[in-house]
């Protein structure tokens, strides 16, 4: 965080940011038109000083005093992550249970000490690198703890070595995504993971919640990425060997990947690079039936051809991001290298596209080389509109508008069902609920299986009663995703928010293999407790008393 | 097993499919010219009239009786793996440690009944697939047990469910590779998984030891095909979800991924299958020097080509399969598909080794299309010795050889040094314990930040010394292997025989959870003890007592 610019306490992104008011403005006729609503009014953003925290409960030893903070800008900015059920608490002015303490860790013996006096003080450790969760992840237990400390990465912002040779650096865990690109430019070197919270979000965070980066196929989530791990637990330090694959054992990374910060705060990682591409080819394909582009993008991804872009959105999703009239499917597929031109992979997936009804514009498909250009189209524009995305969300909610999220996976052979029957659920549930509303789809990743559906809602609210409404809607679309034979979250983790269905996806075997491995690296339970899995406390540090099986 | 042909009980494979003595005595004279050793008499394989086993310490409870064996055939056959150490143990006549029972189980519900039988018997149970480990995975403990069960699951060999839209089946863990393959021909479907083990390993077998196929790049490991696993613990069965993609917590599978059979009994899985492929181009290219070679294939990993073939073998090992004159190393590369023929693909590769200094054949790299031919030419006739090889080892320690392979991976940045170092000290072992001998080396995976070496060792040893003489050269190996930043094992799994460098190469902290992961499904710790880690025993089944903690 610089002098110049503060981020939001209560919301995404840069505090001078926001929408202008003449954008608000136009946002707002829009929404009068398409709901057939009254021009809503954008309620006032909150000031700190409106903000009552209470009064901290926690004192930091002297030694560990320097790094850490009570400010109310600190702890109200460290309370929600950034979902729709965060921002309108915030709007709100409601912080009512803020952590007692913000650390700032400068290296990994601070982490060590940190994790050290919480479970000495019986405190809850949260750990929180860009705090850009959308599913509770980072929020203070309610009960049960003598306080809370949000050990915040942010310092540990290194990236300590680059290998050319094998294209990995070894970074440490609280880098943004822009600084950790920004290294990395001038080696030619990326790690080609941009997630939509990319500007403020961490690589420690993308590991913890096995994120999803921009690509569509083959290389999506961070875990493909990660060599080695090196992460501290109240037990000990965790640090995997480097090796470009293995089979002895289960993988040690694989069990700290997803993991949410309830086995140990992830430090560093040494991570998997690539070249910077630059050769590009990117075309937007139309289909009268959304049916018929997701038939496309089955046959795309069975080819293996490995698009970095095949982006499929429904007529309303490209209504609302200009990338259609709203009476077409629209498919936007690229690919991009470092090496070569993607011509011939480009030709196959059109053909592909032709196959299934696609209307491919003429002369689509040529590559160009882009070295230093500014990205343009229909896929940059898409682009910018994705990372702009969270900032209109605020917006949409100071108006009281109900908006945002959900989205799940499943394999081909359900998808048409589930498709319906999760529109519908959805729909209907907004229908019931707020009286009118918008649910659009798009795919976000594609795999040879089954694609990763991602829903919209965009629906007014009545006034005080945005969190309810949303949780009513939430809670019939997590049921019918659950149904249909989804997954509660193909990349935005589980958090607190998602553990009823989760609790019901996940083998309870493996939630009791789970409880016992955080036992052993966490014999006191302070870990992030309630995410994932509920934790077995035991008396004594190093000496777990309870039974590891919880089944 | 069928009553025509039966497969040995001390070695690789059928019993009438070893080498002919007319081939046999050609092996030995070569062997005899390389090693400038006297020409070497075969010994007589064992019969088994000749094994004196120790009597059965377990008795099945009567429903469980017609699934036992107490036949010495059976018990032989299921007292090793195949390892070099194993066949020599065979041709050695020990048999001192056998199974007390052989269960083969026709249901899941025979698999739960026979863990139950186990845990209230204090007996350990070892699930046996194929029974190809070579790294003792399958053998029975020598003390802390009323004995050993080892349970073959052999009788569960069907194809459930096939699910053509999304190119999954659901598939019984026991059904060995050819069979696999012949229920999914009819499809136009292939698993495409092909380790060297294929004729004599299972489904199951492959995901409980991560098996590595026989495609070089991209999809490796069969962790990638894993779409969900059901797993029979002694807790009760563990039931994942199909999904394309997941980010809901760590991923279930990945922890029984390489889990050796500690965890539990795999009964089924849900595999990603792919079109067969039908369009192929492949050709070899020869390289001055190995380490130019390995240079083309760096290049060929980080340029995003994915050929399916990527196997560089150094001097020594292109003579031996006769792929070389022994002057040069050559690299075996081919891309392969059942979408588009792969031209491009394949010039890039080539100007890669071009790049490298490679000599490329006039006229390469043109694809044909082969539906219903076999297969030809180099690549074909690898193919063909590759999966003989342990039919000819087999051979080889009749003649009192040493002759065994080790196999790692490591980063690109350290490869040079890596391969220096092991090559070094195995050749130093070699020697020294043996007067005379080969390491040869091959590349059987290539990665964009690494490749796997797989190394090859034939020499001459003293009569009954094989198996020492073998153990100082392993020994000598292994820690160079570490030493060097590689791993103990890159697809060979680490049974009991890797342990003393596994327990150096995995975190303490993950040992520690995985130990607890184990408590909490396996109380009693029955499961393949002394693999991986070493159990924590309880009391009493479902109540652990003991510390989760290892540490």
């Amino acid at each position: 965080m610089t002098d110049a610019r503060r981020r939001k306490f209560w919301g995404w992104g840069w505090e001078d940011e926001s929408p202008s008011p003449e954008h608000q403005g136009k946002i707002a006729e829009l929404i009068a038109d398409r709901f057939a609503i009254a021009v809503p009014q954008a309620a006032e953003p909150p000031t700190i000083d409106q903000i009552a925290l209470r009064a901290p409960r926690l004192t930091p030893p002297a030694p560990l005093a320097a790094l850490c903070s009570t400010t109310p800008y600190d702890r109200a900015g460290h309370t929600y992550g950034k979902s729709f059920r965060d921002i309108v608490r915030g709007f709100h002015r409601d912080f009512s249970n803020p952590p007692d303490v913000v650390a700032f860790p400068a290296n990994e013996a601070d982490v060590v000490a940190l994790l050290d006096w919480c479970a000495t003080s019986d405190a809850a450790a949260v750990p929180y690198g860009g705090g850009s969760s959308v599913v509770g992840g980072v929020e203070a237990p309610i009960e049960g703890y003598a306080g809370t400390v949000s050990i915040d990465l942010g310092g540990l912002d290194r990236v300590l070595e680059i290998d050319r040779v094998s294209r990995c650096a070894r970074i440490q865990a609280g880098v943004y995504g822009p600084a950790l690109e920004d290294t990395l430019r001038p080696e030619g070197l990326t790690l080609r993971h941009f997630p939509q919270s990319f500007e403020f979000s961490t690589l420690g965070g993308w590991i913890a919640t096995r994120s999803g980066g921009h690509f569509a196929t083959l290389y999506t989530h961070i875990d493909d990425f990660v060599e080695s791990l090196r992460v501290v637990t109240p037990s000990g330090i965790v640090q995997s060997r480097r090796l470009p694959g293995s089979g002895a054992g289960p993988s040690p990374d694989r069990m700290f990947l997803g993991s949410e910060g309830i086995l140990g705060v992830i430090t560093e990682a040494w991570m998997r690079l690539q070249d910077r591409p630059r050769l590009r080819t990117s075309t937007s394909v139309t289909f009268a039936e959304f049916a018929n582009g997701a038939a496309a993008v089955r046959a795309i991804s069975q080819a293996g051809l490995y698009p970095s872009n095949c982006r499929l959105l429904d007529a309303g999703e490209a209504l609302t991001s200009g990338a259609g009239d709203g009476s077409v499917a629209v498919l936007v597929v690229g690919f991009e290298s470092a090496d070569h031109a993607p011509d011939a992979w480009m030709a196959r997936a059109l053909e592909c596209c032709g196959d299934h009804g696609g209307v491919v514009p003429d002369g689509a498909g040529k590559t160009r080389s882009d070295e230093g250009a500014t990205r343009e189209g229909a896929a940059g524009a898409w682009r910018n509109a994705f990372l702009r995305a969270p900032y209109l969300r605020d917006a949409l909610v100071a108006m009281g508008m109900v908006s945002e999220t959900f989205e799940t996976a499943t394999t081909w052979d359900r998808f048409a069902e589930f498709h319906a029957g999760v529109m519908g659920a959805t729909e209907e549930a907004v229908q019931r609920v707020c009286g009118s509303g918008t649910v659009t789809c798009r795919f976000t990743h594609a795999y040879p299986d089954g694609p990763a559906p991602y829903y919209s809602v965009i629906a007014p609210a009545r006034a005080g009663s945005q969190l309810e409404q949303w949780a009513e809607v939430k809670a019939a679309a997590a049921e019918a995703i659950l149904r249909h034979g989804g997954t509660i979250t193909h990349h935005h983790a589980v958090g607190r928010d998602h553990r009823p269905w989760y609790d019901q996806q996940r083998p309870d075997g493996f939630a009791s293999a789970l409880a016992a491995a955080k036992s052993a690296l966490d014999p006191r339970g302070v870990l992030n407790p309630g995410v994932l899995i509920d934790p077995v406390r035991s008396g004594a540090p190093g000496l777990p008393q309870g039974s590891a099986t919880t089944e």
